[in-house]
């Protein structure tokens, strides 16, 4: 029997502990708060920060919505961002991306503290992942919220092979890091691998970050994989799907995440979750 | 015809380079500094900080090396580094490791100026690494001069795939990074994998750092593949030995780095390079 690995509910469950964290932080006076940066009027991101607004508000976490013109200067650019450094009230900082061209994505993620980096791109932050260096740090969601999902199946990872297809630094990169920390053998591969048939087929965890619809079809699975679809494609017919062939891979797999209702939900419920981490944290350094 | 990779000439040839850029240096008044820290008195660590001592004074590089006792406490070597984080006249500030028991190598890393960060293993640093952002930063310097050795056979690395035994900070994790870097498809292992050879065996790139003798044998490794040895073992008549059976592998590797004479001489000769690379940086930055 194939699990279906429900990111809906799991993300439900995600959030309602999320809640329950802010309800404590709240009683003691605190009031975990998000700020997120637009710059210009992308529909996308319009819809994917009132999304992550929304989901703010119902868990009880005080979200801010600062709207910045695209004729914003990169030098006024970080003077936002350096007055949410500064606010105490504020414990999560996101600039939605992508900014309009002529502004520099890299420098303004490299001006947002690094703990209040709540996206987890921040280098400081990437380096002692990648280092797996111990103590507290923000990870970026996408990734953090699949180990969440791979934790949900009990399957030892340790020791086992692993196969991320995609290095973006949002994806790819700190998917394979967060891997390997869990001591698992990882491979990590562009999506054009002339090979990737022969290295998909000898992961026993397969995860597929691409853009590319059904890249991975039910012969490059290896018979009881878990495979983590990362995808939001369009198919012929304008229907959202995945990376993978779900309905052909489906019968193969161990468990198998869908989409929709797969990664996505984990990604803004992870970032939730880390938003009421840096409040916490931001609390432990305050009462050292 | 097995391409031996001769680690010597190819230090060699780079300190000449060094030695060339400090003289060009020194010709406008300005004189690369590396301060090397050494805490208590571990006769390995006297004998490699002594080696990089005299590498740097042979190369034109001011020298400065700081012998503090085992017993001397965190605030205060903190305070040792603070200063040369400082100081105009040092570029590069290397703290040998192991620190004595009792002392937080992270913190102390963590306290080096990024800047001047010569072994490359600040978070920021290993977080630029690992996103690939553009830009200077130093980089660990037994991976660097790895790629100097790849480079150095002039093979396209673009879509091959290579394998990183051993996942330690300084040579595994930044290895596989830059590997990666180079766009090759990627696999990291511990050296305990069950499965080591079927890993090894499809490498068209072996980077083994595990410190465990001959662990790969001819039968492991993939003909026509490029073998780097990062090991320092002692065989049972206690000569210098690696970490692959040289012997029997070179007849089937393309190219094969030996111990001693490979990986070993082109970790400190990129030392003395990034040291002034970290000076040019630094009066790049100044003439800005």
């Amino acid at each position: 029997m194939t699990t279906i690995i429900d990111g809906k509910k799991l993300a439900q469950n995600l959030n309602d502990q999320t809640k329950a964290r802010v309800a404590t932080l709240r009683n003691q006076g605190i009031v975990p708060g998000l700020a997120v940066i637009i710059v210009g009027d992308d529909p996308a991101s319009a819809i994917y920060v009132r999304n992550k607004h929304r989901k703010a508000e119902q868990l009880g976490i005080k979200s801010v919505v600062r709207r910045l013109p695209a004729t914003i200067t990169q030098a006024d650019l970080l003077a936002v961002v350096a007055d949410y450094n500064q606010d105490a009230t504020i414990h999560g900082i996101l600039v939605q991306s992508p900014l309009p061209q002529g502004l520099d994505e890299a420098a303004v993620i490299n001006a947002i503290a690094p703990d209040k980096d709540v996206d987890g791109f921040h280098p400081l932050n990437v380096g002692k992942m990648f280092a797996n260096v111990p103590g507290h740090y923000p990870v970026s969601c996408t990734p953090r919220g699949i180990m969440t999902m791979l934790e949900s199946l009990n399957v030892p990872l340790r020791g086992k092979h692993a196969l991320v297809v995609g290095r973006s630094n949002i994806v790819g990169r700190p998917m394979a890091a967060l891997l390997l920390n869990a001591d698992m053998t990882v491979t990590i591969t562009h999506k054009c691998g002339a090979n990737l048939h022969d290295l998909a087929i000898a992961a026993d965890v397969l995860v597929v970050a691409t853009g590319v619809t059904h890249l991975i079809k039910a012969e490059d699975v290896k018979p009881g994989a878990i495979v983590i679809d990362v995808g939001m494609d369009r198919d012929e017919q304008g229907h959202l799907t995945g990376d993978v062939d779900f309905d052909r891979v489906k019968d193969r797999a161990a468990a198998i995440s869908p989409v929709p209702g797969g990664v996505g939900p984990m990604t803004i419920a992870t970032l939730m979750r880390q938003t009421v981490d840096l409040c916490e944290w931001s609390e432990q350094r305050a009462n050292q």
